[in-house]
């Protein structure tokens, strides 16, 4: 298999796509975001890096950050988490505050954005907000091999002016005694993780431990059976209510973020990075999806095959 | 790994368990089964066959014969399936008509009732009621590799008598055109479909097609991507509002019938049933559920492994 | 006050209206209705009926025929019929099955669809199909003191060959054990009784016991706390989710079908029928609605009026 | 008809009732009121006042407010108003965010918090929160013609500490783009119109408007068409998910606060206001609804009569 010229068809089939879908606007620094722009690295454990397109341009990660939040989460609190978050998928497109209100304050999991507020929370527990923005920008940064990576802090402060929505849903969870700082607090450090900002090349290395039952190297990210979990959360949560859809389609475990980007993990082979801004009508990137069907059918990379 | 040691272990593991849930009690044939039983069988690709417990006592497979239709609806149509089906997990305790109305009749994938109903309303197209049954029963014989296979009628009637609630789901797709044939005869094939009694070992053997990429010894049941892509659906939908939990618990494509029984795939590695009659709070069998952990657990099994 | 005038006056107005609203198209024998059309007709405790346009047509009731058979049922079972049915509005765009889910199978109220098929199976108990019909169109021929009062049997017989979404409501309650006749049974009961056929002449004739604190002339139809009951009902719940419109801008219990009728009471003063069959947003006469407003507007005629 | 006799006979029955609902307890100025207490006042239009039990103890009008709010927006606004909130009932045990996401942030009613907060929103326009508070608190007096109504500023403040759930509807209506003003001082507004602080006494004669035609003595409040509207509003939305069941026991307009207050019209005949500390399941006064019950039985009373 030639993975290196697998890449590079994908990103030119991907360059004359014509319906790429719409851009985020909520926030003018994703608006202002050209469309036009995809980017593909797949890392492969013996270290290599087959990279296409924009692979190397920065882009607002948003809420793939929810993965990596999720693994420290899970390594501070263990199963525990799960009394205040779920592990189902939500399936809903009448989306969460409803599901928040029917579930008395407990998001249905750890990947939408309800759910990320509370493992937010949790990460705020004994931290301050700058500290707890530290911890999640240094698991990335040890994750990727990479100190440069950092917070967009435009976006940041754009999100924390305009995230009424999950503020209402911080509130809510507030109001049902599930949230236990500071409403503002939790969302100084959910609005910064959301803006880390990543090439798909630094994405695609970031994500590498959870190809690898957790450890990068010599340094043990977390252990096996959480990045199973994880995985298993992706692969039904990842893509909010287009994750039945992704699952059926592509067959790998999967986090989307409203910034056009995918990181998808074929355990024991590849960490993939791909990044289209365009979304499609779920929230997810439309090429980005489109390319990552391509890549599996090339490759045969399924979590359901033999 | 000694597979024969393990299936024991586990077979005597749960006899011991003191809480094993409610059998479900809403047809007699059902109520008045006995609890204490518990059954595993696993074959293997070689041919080999573990099994323990209460292995080769037939029960209702239920809701595990949506595998079976479901496998015969996309033979017979393919993609075009999913214009009246979705494939997106349900993910919502209020089930089933709540969303179906939102949706407009429409249900949220073929793996839970509604949805099972559209596949049977697809398999009595040019076909009577007992053809289609015929049909049915016919592809599980087939693949279980015994004609002995059959439709237990004394629960099949009971079903068609009780079913109140599936048909006030029938009726309201027909209201919104997605049901093509009369009410009575769809449901008719259901109820038998639900109706079909197995023992762990059948069932099992059964499942071979779906943990060999099709093809059970020379004969191809389905093509390859069709098995990813309903042991995808079996993973995201499989266990109604349970199924985030048994990808995150057991991280194996399954799908559970509310007589207890579960049919669970490793890909290229084993087809497994389990069965027994004490169902949880989602539906699930209990003790099923638990003996698939400990089986992950003793095998390492598990479609999020390198 | 002029009402001849007056009378006179809003018929022409509604005229020539251009906005008509769409006529129900669900079955050929409404569809097929003549949307040009506008009746009133106004009796009064006097003995006199004002009327104007085509207040000598007879239509579909359809709904309307929901306040005659709860009258019934009322004398049948008093309070007792609130196990079974509640006293609240819907209040809700997405309407009945949801909340029938929600509420297992006991139905908001008396005047939406799910409520009268429970008013329908009350009606049903101790009568045959045709008795129950027979005892309804009894009532309404000695509530108007017309005998001449009938179904159309054409239209009976259109909705029950298409009436699938009220017999998934039906199906529900009987599987929530809320439903105590057969299902085919109970909707051609129902179907019938909003079969019946009305000039608005007839149908204000037909209200006159609602004005009249029960009573018309020597006969007793029901006592007067039904009659306020039954009047709190229509002005709280009588325009499914336009109630509380009609309520503000009108003032006036009433009743609406989906035939164009709107049957409103003012107690000790007036019953008043009015007929344009084209519908609004949710489902009330559109030209009827603007010619209660006008009307209540020139009799400051309100509930809510000192 | 002797009303001193018929209030006294009321307030004795309800001393000796034994289920007497429960306290509110989410702040701990509503939770230590004593559970025992009961008071009455009927205003009537020669002026005299009717009262017994505890009618000049004050409480915590609480939603009662939204009365007096509410004649004031729709001074201010006219019709416009309904552009931003609407008119039916909200008829949803699953109460106000769900309704609020799936209808965009327009609130069912001004009646219901998310509803009142926007009317709050209205008052907030051109004013301080200070100010705004003001032409509140100088209404209810000028109603009542008694300057020495004022806000409780510990249940004010109380409230502003934990409303969590009403700030999360706040932040989810901003998201909306519904809610002009910043949610902090919206929320300041609305939380001092209910701790409005008033003895039934005061509160009888804070409704006298609403029973004549919206003017007291020769001081005109509003014009008489809005009183009518309004009285629709409380008729149909005054009393939460238990207001259809007011208009059928009851008939008259109402609107009920978690204090423990009901204040009720008759129109041209009579103000009232019932006061007894103990809810029931729907968040309305117990002891309240069934003085009013016994009030209308006694009186005849009901905007249903002739």
């Amino acid at each position: 298999m030639d993975l290196s010229a697998i890449v590079s068809e994908i990103a030119e089939a991907m360059q004359s796509e014509t319906d790429r879908g719409a851009v985020a606007t909520y926030i003018p620094e994703l608006g202002a975001v050209d469309p036009d722009q995809f980017g593909l690295a797949i890392w492969q454990p013996d270290g290599e890096v087959f990279a296409a397109g924009d692979a190397d341009t920065p882009f607002s990660i948003q809420s793939i950050s929810k993965v990596f939040t999720l693994t420290l989460a899970m390594r501070e609190m263990g199963e525990s988490l799960w009394h205040r978050v779920g592990i189902e998928p939500s399936g809903n497109p009448f989306n969460s505050i409803v599901q928040l209100e029917a579930e008395h304050g407990k998001p249905r999991n750890p990947l939408i954005n309800a759910g990320a507020i509370i493992v937010a929370d949790c990460l705020a527990a004994g931290r301050s907000a700058g500290e707890a923005q530290a911890a999640v920008t240094g698991f990335v940064q040890r994750a990727a091999g990479d100190a440069s990576i950092a917070i967009n802090p435009a976006v940041a402060r754009s999100e924390l002016l305009t995230g009424q929505r999950n503020r209402a849903l911080a509130h809510f969870m507030s109001a049902e005694g599930n949230l236990r700082n500071p409403v503002e607090k939790v969302l100084e450090i959910y609005f910064a993780q959301c803006a880390l900002s990543l090439t798909c090349r630094q994405l695609a290395l970031a994500g590498r431990y959870l190809a690898m039952e957790g450890q990068v190297n010599d340094d043990v990210l977390t252990p096996p059976h959480r990045v199973r979990q994880i995985l298993a959360l992706m692969l039904t949560c990842g893509h909010y209510d287009g994750s039945g859809a992704f699952a059926y389609r592509v067959g790998i475990p999967g986090k989307s973020g409203v910034g056009g980007g995918i990181l998808a993990i074929v355990p024991g082979r590849a960490s993939i990075a791909v990044w289209s801004p365009g979304l499609g009508p779920n929230g997810n990137s439309l090429l980005g999806t489109r390319a990552m069907e391509l890549l599996a059918a090339r490759t045969g990379w399924s979590v359901f095959a033999p």
